[in-house]
């Protein structure tokens, strides 16, 4: 009953069998290698347009090495205040763009408004010389807290980044899992709605280590040749990693893995529901769940071998009432190889915990 | 006959075998995993000490965070002047430190001169506000040029570095095949020989991608982690880096691959001994050929298929003519993965151009 | 009727005679002549301890330093979301520490509370790796609402601070005029409170630019001379510097500056609170005033020639009702050259048009 | 009897009598000031072309301005082996551009030979992702060996870097010491001559710390506001900056001190050469002197008061023989303030000792 993160899945099988079948013969390093190429034209018809495709092992590296090529060392980046770049990498974006600023908005239940955007970039108006100057939008799809920002939700904000003259970067490390949720085409949900920029993750879903930066104006991409090498993200072997994205890629198998681990958390959310004393602060869009759990039955749960996050609960963000004394707000995250049993499981540990 | 390099061959059996049995079940994110862990200790027992190392993806990762440690930003990082972090990882040491400039230092056949080094700390006395600062010795084992430094060459290096308060590093990108070739005890190549902190490579020598910086004394290392995290290189599916590295280090497999790449590379060196309008300015210590061809002879072998790389003919080092108007010098890498037929098929080739 | 910032006057004249005193004969260059030595005696004697003090031009480049020699490139620093540093300096924070995040705490009338800061800390526990090391906190006295924290509340804080392990910065780019307001020893408001490395202005307060980056641990100052030198603050002809300092801290004439800047705020303070249209949502307790006054008073003064800056109304610190539509929230600063003539002519036009 | 540098001699007594006279009154802070305002025409007026002018306070920061507007963190610098800004900023300049390389080209006297770029050129051709990219060429105008290129040299150096699409900054701290060499006029001697940036130095000769960063195509300087203000370099009170660049361009002051004090150096030059004891490696050009003297010599001057620097033999640099064991290199400096005593009084010694 694992539901610490997507992070600690293996990958699928499709996925490591293609690594093992590229390991065969040679192939030129460093990128230049028929598998990478080929990832690279997949993604092109993934994306519905000519695209530059840089793939990398992190999601850390693909986030910084995207706003690293639209910020400058004096820019104003901006993002959920919650987000995985302001809080979970250790400042990798202050490293690869030379000092840029993250100028964190909060919204609710993890989501940019359109009006907390517009009050952010009203305070940093450009051509003030004590103040960094607008870079960037980035937003996370799906976001910190598991919810999916719509196409028209994306769209709205490009726009209102657009006209401030600044890119819009989408931190895609659960890309397909909003995918999955929306039921649109990436097209739709990328540079259709604004994406300039695109962190592509595979990781998450299904691959042993693999992202994509995808940039939708491939002229805007020239530096990130340069900006990878020296950040130490070109890797030799650079087979291994065409050959997971086209795994990932070929036959619509990373939707197949999305749609699987949405599936799972959408029991699960529908089970949790189902008892009275749990609550959830907004609803489950994807394959993460964050509820708020009588601390009884946190502890049953992990008696009973259950694994899971305790996390920050989100005052000005949540539609239900914050944990109390007894409580404890939680996150669970399924995967494409989450076990219908351990669900069932948990459900029925929790169940009779709760009553 | 492919002698383009060592990054074009894919992984050991052995080692892609580990990858895929570590696949299955959960493991903790983040390096957090049993493999890496696992991994941890044996490089403690490879090198007879207790060590802080960390898992990465990449050579240029491995050398930029070892420096990173080492190195303030106004740092001056003594090196070859035609190694790897100088010429060939597009200022990722700069990044990396914020800053800290590589002192290039000439020397015969790719190796640091005890003069010269002496020379070049004498030109950046500690304490001058003007000038960076001495903070390290960076040397390559197998150098740029194939040689290998003896363990005593190395101590001789160490001690003076170490006589002007510096650390030392060692870009082992080719540890083995030094190893190999000295036929010594890890310990007596490294910290026994008075290296700080190493670059210990596997990538070039069957693993996928991975390499481990490896920190002696585990006091200096505190802040990796960070650095680690910061620049991208904390895979969250840390596992598959755990994995390779066990599998390397196990059962000796990385001595039986490096010792094998280097037969291959004696092998052909002794061939091209024997033709006459072939010459080698320095000789094959490992598992790199230097050696200048005809220009007849190269159109010959590459009509048959050979892959290799023209090089730069670095006149200081040598220890024979440059090429002449009819002639190139280039660069010949043998790996795990060379099959005597090609070596054979190569000589043969050369042989009958070369009379 | 200049009050837009104490940044618009010139030097006191006896700084300026001194600076023209210090251009005889030749001297020590990049800081290492007489007038520095003996302002480095004199800062000693002034915080009754022996200290290490490296003159600059800029509050910026004494504020960017000093938080470059407390925080690694990892490193958190926590300041107040208002701060000088957080909002005033393009990311000079960001570019001398080489990556490192500020963490803005909000805070009632531009302080930070202990609650506030306690919180703050709580979300950056040492040893996360995703996430920034608690490095600093940087408080401002004077703060950027004009306020003051007393001796006991800096001491507070400080306490705070070192308990979990990181240094405590004050810019203290009017710290005369704190001084001047609490009437303590410059030893009591700094390093007796717990103060590890002090940013001591001069610059707005008659100086014509002399900073003063002082730390009381002279141990933590070993790398200031480079990071100085690398970026172009170490002057060549640093007698100059040397000298504006001595003739500031010479005789008490700092203090003798900050008094009458601080004496002429608060006749306009006192002034402005007899006008019943006008309300100030906190204090006046060094130069600077902030008031609400009616657009209607506010256009007679301009026409009249009074010169001011419009400022963000802080919603979360204020202890007054915002702005109303027909009223705007500015900023009043005095310094020693403040003319009483001004105060009266400017309080006679509001009184006039305040009705 | 200084002759140790020209930072050791205080300001002119015009400039300083500007800086006086400007200290009445308010003015804009930041650069906005009508003194700055006024610097920027003067300068159009002296360079006959509309410029994007920046006063700052120190060579180091001009240098690294222009350097960092011009190259990316992943650029190569090309500038001599021996140039102020490869050995004597502890690295501002990879600071400033996040971590750019810069390539020490050897060359004769201090200059950079065609030849000299043309070989370090074609070490770094453009998009081979392992090496850092062709940025900029760098020249300094009087060169550290005290020697001055001919605008011929200058145009055909600039050309080939153009060639290269590569931008052209001289560091220009002695550039009014080049003009009075040369004789000829500003423009001729930069941007006809092909550069792009120019660090214009006053501190050197007369002002109390005043450099200029000017770009002769002002679209190249967009950042530079942000760049200088996240460096600390944007001075609040501006209007000492302004004045003083005023008064040192108006009326030809500027080039009236240049000529002085390579007037001194001339004579002091002849006069060395009369002494059979002493040789000299290269011309005496602009208002440096190098020259090996004899022990004996040194010592009598010394305990005469003689001040000056000894110096590095460039070996590779020279056209004399390098010091014997009883001999020793140095290096002698004048400016506008040196004294014809002085001159002869040293001349005197040395002919008296050097029998």
């Amino acid at each position: 009953m694992n539901f610490a993160s997507d992070n600690t899945t293996g990958a699928s099988r499709a996925i490591l069998a293609a690594v093992t079948a590229a390991n065969a013969g040679q192939s030129a390093a460093y990128g230049k290698d028929d598998f990478s190429k080929k990832a690279a034209r997949l993604l092109n018809e993934v994306f519905e347009r000519e695209c530059a495709s840089f793939l990398v092992n992190t999601g850390t590296a693909a986030n910084a090495l995207a706003l690293a090529a639209v910020a400058p060392p004096f820019g104003a980046i901006f993002c959920h205040a919650d987000s995985h770049i302001m809080e979970d990498e250790c400042g990798a974006p202050e490293m690869f763009t030379g000092g840029a600023k993250l100028i964190g908005i909060p919204g609710e239940a993890g989501k940019i408004t359109r009006a907390g955007l517009v009050t952010a970039l009203s305070r940093y108006p450009r051509g003030i010389e004590k103040q960094v100057q607008p870079a960037a939008l980035s937003i996370s799809q799906v976001t910190e807290l598991g919810t999916v920002y719509s196409c028209g939700e994306v769209a709205a904000l490009a726009e209102i980044a657009h006209e401030a003259g600044i890119k819009v970067h989408m931190d895609g490390a659960r890309f397909a899992n909003a995918l999955a949720s929306l039921q649109c085409r990436p097209a739709e949900m990328s540079w259709k709605a604004g994406i300039d920029v695109l962190s592509f993750g595979a990781t998450k879903n299904g691959a042993l280590g693999c992202e994509a930066v995808i940039f939708f104006d491939p002229a805007t991409a020239a530096n990130l040749p340069y900006l990878r090498k020296r950040s130490g993200h070109t890797l030799s072997k650079g087979r291994f990693l065409g050959a997971q994205m086209i795994a990932y890629l070929e036959k619509g198998h990373w939707l197949d893995l999305a749609k699987a681990a949405n599936a799972h958390a959408r029991a699960l959310a529908e089970g949790l529901t189902k008892i009275p004393s749990v609550r959830m602060p907004w609803p489950c869009e994807a394959n993460e769940i964050f509820a708020v759990l009588p601390c009884k039955m946190d502890s049953r749960l992990k008696a009973e071998g259950a694994v899971y996050y305790e996390w920050n609960f989100p005052e000005r963000d949540a539609g239900c009432a914050p944990p109390g004394q007894d409580e404890i707000f939680v996150r669970l995250v399924t995967s494409f190889a989450t076990r219908k049993t351990d669900i069932d499981r948990f459900l029925a540990v929790a169940s009779s915990a709760g009553i």
